[in-house]
């Protein structure tokens, strides 16, 4: 289930029932604001809800302030190895934390880090990955979702054992099954946010699957508050990827999502030309609602009906319907046209 | 659970355990031989097990035979509303029925069938859709994945009354939600073969994301043996998201199934392109292995210890990792070669 605990990250809402957190990671190197602020610019554009910075090293730490003052969404500073480097983010003002723990050293530090973030109100993801899980864990048990969950728990624990409990929590894996399992496992244990992502997912066209499903497994039980896709691409391409799983899933927050059926030997009208001219026409809606292109009469006019419109082909003419009410017949060539106009009335936006 | 009982499609084994089989649908005009033929031989070509013909007429039921003998998967009838077209598809050598019993007509009909289709060894799937479930429980509960469920269940067991048992089922609805729904009930309630779609998917693009996040949430707890991905768009093209869904859940049977960590700040090698490069080399490989390519030291070298082979790239350099195990230390230039030379070496392949 979603997570019953809340967190906020510089003003945006993570957990407890908001909706859910689109996320993505800078490639710039972070030291070079012009750069880095570009891409988060771009980011923001998309529909980026948060975005995370490499904080390998001091110079990078040090950047956080010039490009906090350019941009308009949280910023989450990843820091691996040395714990120093999370404290010098906090003091730019950094608005989550990400330590991956099995890395971050002894318990003196990550009580400092857990210290320094409770005094400035700042969160903590502890992140797990299938790469960097305890080494005595890994050789006692190998790379389980089991392994992930219990390196996860005992970093929690750890932070807990600190007074700390503005935490959210994710466990990655680089393969669909074993990361729902980890999550499965992880949502049974703990009432933590939950940071969805498939770790080395592949490249657009793959990771998109990958994580497509993984989510498409979570999302359906109510697993997940805040999701990443990782991609070998663009990390602008991450965010479309995310808004386009979450559409394909129905939990975008606004436009329109088609539906539309297969051709088949029944399909008498263009319907593959149909279809990508309605989602074009309609690419700018701001509105949420399920538009139904059909091509035929056995299954269009039902299924048409679970829709808020739609289209339903039959021999050179179709039909408009708009909750299974049938609202005219006419020619082809027609229909387009009409269902653009009843969205407008329906909506009150120009397309 | 995968299904305990396993039916055979013209010598196709579906279920009880048998790898999944991809379906698609023809959208020629069956009575159109040629044209049928050669999209059928296409899809053959890209990887299709089994294929699905629209029946709507005489004509179409007649031209099963001139077809079957020219392509080699089996073929299905799609059969709606008129039993007659079944019993011609029969007659014609055709090696599955799917029926939409909710518009086949009374009981008498579907008995006619089973009786037919018991006699020649044919299987037949009843294929409820969310646009097609019986009026009487749509009015009395609306279209939800229980209706879709009692709905199949009614009609397995019109067909048990027959002593018909060779038979798989499919509960499709046009939201990924209730699709998995639909099916973790079916799952529960019967043994019979699942066969998995969601209906009105979309366009190549969201209809293929709409299917990986449903078959993720079912394949993960082992529930599907078939599996149709519904495009709004050419059935070759839904052989090949099939195929590649099944990559994605690392549930293919041959191939490089590629995994790569997403650019960031401290990537130091052209990632994006040597991913692309690595996916290209080993398009036709056969043999099932991952390989990693991975762009930096933290994460890296941990997380292609999972894959058979991997790259681990550092700065202007990389490793070749086999199982975990360093292999080479190279000049970026020279990693995608090695690569290529070692994966021949450990399949025998020649890429």
């Amino acid at each position: 289930m979603a997570s019953k605990k809340q967190i906020t990250v510089g003003g945006v809402l993570l957990g407890g029932g908001a909706p859910l957190v689109i996320q993505s990671m800078c490639n710039t190197k972070t030291h070079d604001v012009p750069a880095t602020v570009a891409q988060i610019l771009a980011m923001e554009q998309a529909g980026c809800h948060v975005v995370r910075l490499a904080v390998p090293d001091l110079e990078a730490a040090q950047a956080i302030p010039a490009i906090k003052k350019q941009v308009h969404i949280p910023l989450v500073a990843d820091i691996h190895f040395d714990h120093r480097l999370a404290l010098e983010a906090l003091k730019g003002g950094i608005d989550k934390i990400r330590i991956n723990p099995g890395n971050i050293g002894d318990k003196a530090k990550v009580k400092t880090v857990a210290d320094a973030c409770k005094a400035a109100g700042v969160p903590i993801r502890v992140g797990v990955n299938s790469g960097s899980v305890d080494a005595d864990l890994r050789e006692k048990y190998g790379v389980t979702p089991e392994t992930l969950c219990q390196a996860a728990l005992r970093n929690l624990e750890q932070l807990e054992d600190c007074g700390f409990f503005d935490t959210c929590v994710s466990l990655k894996m680089s393969n669909v099954f074993g990361t729902v399992k980890a999550y499965r496992l992880m949502a049974e244990k703990c009432d933590y946010p939950l940071h969805l992502g498939v770790t080395e997912a592949g490249n657009e066209h793959f990771g998109t699957l990958r994580s497509a499903a993984a989510f498409g497994g979570l999302l359906v039980d109510g697993i997940g508050d805040t999701l990443r896709v990782s991609l070998t691409a663009d990390p602008v391409r991450e965010i479309y990827a995310a808004k386009d799983i979450l559409k394909a899933l129905d939990l975008h927050t606004g436009g329109a999502r088609i539906v539309s059926c297969p051709t088949c030997g029944r399909t008498q009208i263009d319907l593959i030309g149909l279809a990508d001219k309605v989602e074009k026409a309609l690419a700018k809606l701001q509105t949420r609602m399920t538009v139904a292109v059909m091509g035929c009469v056995v299954n269009g006019p039902g299924e048409a009906r679970e829709a808020d419109i739609g289209i339903c082909g039959g021999r050179g003419e179709g039909l408009i319907i708009r909750k299974g009410e049938i609202l005219h017949k006419l020619p082809e060539e027609q229909l387009l046209p009409k269902l653009i106009e009843e969205i407008q009335a329906m909506t009150g936006e120009t397309l």
